[in-house]
């Protein structure tokens, strides 16, 4: 299988077809993931770490592409809050994507790219994957899964379908169901690279043409999502970018539109367009109360929960607007409801939905803790 | 001057160029614009009303596009709110735009549209084309001038350049300085138009292809900001379009999604693509303090409003996340300190920034009591 990327990861081959919530099963899937740390004797020491929407394996390796260090290198590492010297530290890419595991833009059976005809993904599916792939390291139960938004997604789901696997659950500025707001943005998202006439309708790869354009307006629109008015307050304002005057043109005037223009140039240099469609449109279906009772029940969160003895922790940022602390709060109402173990915290910190990302030292303290025992 | 659209509206032809903000001149200007009721032999009772982003003068007349009732035609009418048995009210399309009034869709003086060749204006240029209007109409003192959103910035903007040309300021759901978040917003809009290559530099007018694509991801993503998390859930929330399980596909499996795609696509029917870039430029260029001492200066929002006189009344919504609570609170403690009367009131309404144009009985009242006396 190749992908639009050829990640130096370690990969996996699965042996037999994925079954997949759609319905169809895919065949030939490959998993490209990076581990640090290692297994123990007693094998109890593995963290599963879920990545989101953008996100990629090298939660701690540098970036293959842009040469920037893991994106959570502050993190996972020798020491540090997931720390490499006692676990066993595994994150794969998800399936969709496009840093080396199976995503629209591999190449299916008859030897050509997806692109459409890759099927359409949910949550669980890749949670199905990094199921496959567990097995094959071994790993029969882990410490923790550890996931901040889709990678929330991603922890939720493993815990419900499959609560003999996992012991903690980290769940970082997420939610059970997709509120219908996000819906709309990634909405206008698929939209933006839809009518993008370099996307030929999914069949671009090989053309020399990409639907960057689109891409990139996609990006732009998401990445306001990500941020707090405060901090684009702070870290902008109105100020001008590089005059003293307002132009009187169409050009980045502004600080702002200067920074955001870059998010999405920069971001079709290391993203596949047609993995952000399918991607998002997992995250649109995202409602682990149907993932687990299906289409037209009539069961309650808490419900959900049933049988999962796992213990949680759930966490929110005062700031994050995309998935606020309201959709925390229900996750640990009905996790407390089920009766399983669950702590909840609202950290106050600046940046938005990217605070899970970014520098917040009581993020760091209550890993630390959380895994500590 | 052409025009994109052909109203059935007045139209008045400057006889002089227009002086703008960005230091050229427009000729030719025509201002289209709706007048209902009479002007008394006082000439006291003229109201002026300013239309938001992609309004227009139809503010109680019957779209000649759509068909649609006139934008805030629960608000003026006989025995209506803006009682147009007492006033004459004045509501002209803004420079800029596409309903009959001068925008980039229009002839410049060689005969061909004007395109990008249009001069990037600001608020207070749309405001100096109303005051030539009122020139013209016989109006030298404004009742009142009365303005949601864009239309508030102009009622501002025009209090504090032209303060004895007013005597009543209605401000609803506005801001005196755009926020950040809202010119990171727009720039998205604006890109998104920019990358349709039917765009083809701003000259597409007569070439059978205009950036529908574009401008329907424009309105898309602006549409959301319009609208509340609470309405979005409430009208739609997670609910299937016409179907009963989700298609894993992309068509619009969700009501929301094929909502906004409705918005999108309808709206290219009404609105220029072009004037869409000039209006959210000028709203992005909008600071009323900036407008008042120029750039570089450093002045507080109560010293723009020295020497102001009329009375004013502000109203924001507590869902309106877009011009929030506190910048409506920031224009009432200006204005205060200025020593200006003042009243301010935040309403509680459901509709997010929309709320000044919908059902919110409320918001009736405080218009009626304020325009009373």
């Amino acid at each position: 299988m190749a992908s639009l990327f050829t990640p130096n990861s370690q990969t996996y081959d699965l042996p037999d077809p994925l079954p997949l919530d759609g319905g169809q099963s895919l065949e030939g899937v490959r998993i490209a993931f990076e581990t640090y740390g290692a297994l123990n004797d007693a094998r109890d020491n593995a963290i599963l770490i879920c990545h989101a929407t953008t996100g990629d394996q090298y939660v701690a390796s540098p970036h293959p592409i842009t040469g920037k260090p893991g994106w959570w290198s502050k993190m996972v590492g020798p020491g540090k809050p997931i720390d490499t010297d006692r676990f066993y530290v595994i994150c794969p890419n998800v399936l969709g994507s496009c840093m080396g595991t199976t995503g629209p833009g591999s190449l299916a059976p008859d030897g050509q790219p997806y692109g459409l005809r890759f099927p359409v993904i949910t949550i669980r599916d890749m949670v199905r994957a990094h199921m496959a792939l567990l097995d094959h390291l071994g790993v029969e139960r882990l410490y923790a899964v550890v996931g901040g938004s889709m990678g929330g997604m991603q922890a939720l789901s493993l815990s419900i379908h499959w609560p003999e696997r996992v012991a903690r659950v980290l769940l970082l500025a997420t939610t059970a169901v997709m509120p219908v707001q996000n819906i709309a943005f990634q909405e206008v998202g698929r939209q933006a690279i839809m009518a993008d006439p370099d996307w030929q309708g999914g069949a671009y790869y090989g053309s020399g043409r990409a639907p960057d354009a689109g891409l990139a307006v996609a990006r732009m629109a998401a990445h306001i999502t990500y941020l707090s008015e405060e901090t684009l307050s702070e870290k902008f304002g109105r100020r001008l970018q590089d005059r003293d005057a307002k132009s009187f043109g169409f050009g980045a005037d502004f600080q702002v539109e200067s920074y955001l223009r870059y998010q999405g140039s920069s971001f079709t240099g290391r993203f596949d367009a047609n993995s952000y469609l399918y991607i998002t449109r997992a995250m649109s279906y995202f409602d682990v109360v149907d993932e687990r009772f299906g289409p037209g029940h009539n069961a309650r969160l808490s419900e959900a929960f049933a049988g999962v003895t796992a213990r949680f922790c759930v966490v929110s940022f005062d700031t994050d607007w995309l998935y606020p602390t309201a959709e925390s709060r229900k996750i640990a109402h009905a996790v407390n409801a089920a009766g399983a173990p669950v702590s909840f915290m609202e950290l106050a910190a600046p940046f938005g939905h990217d605070s899970f990302l970014l520098d917040v030292p009581a993020l760091d303290r209550v890993i630390t803790g959380f895994l500590s025992r």
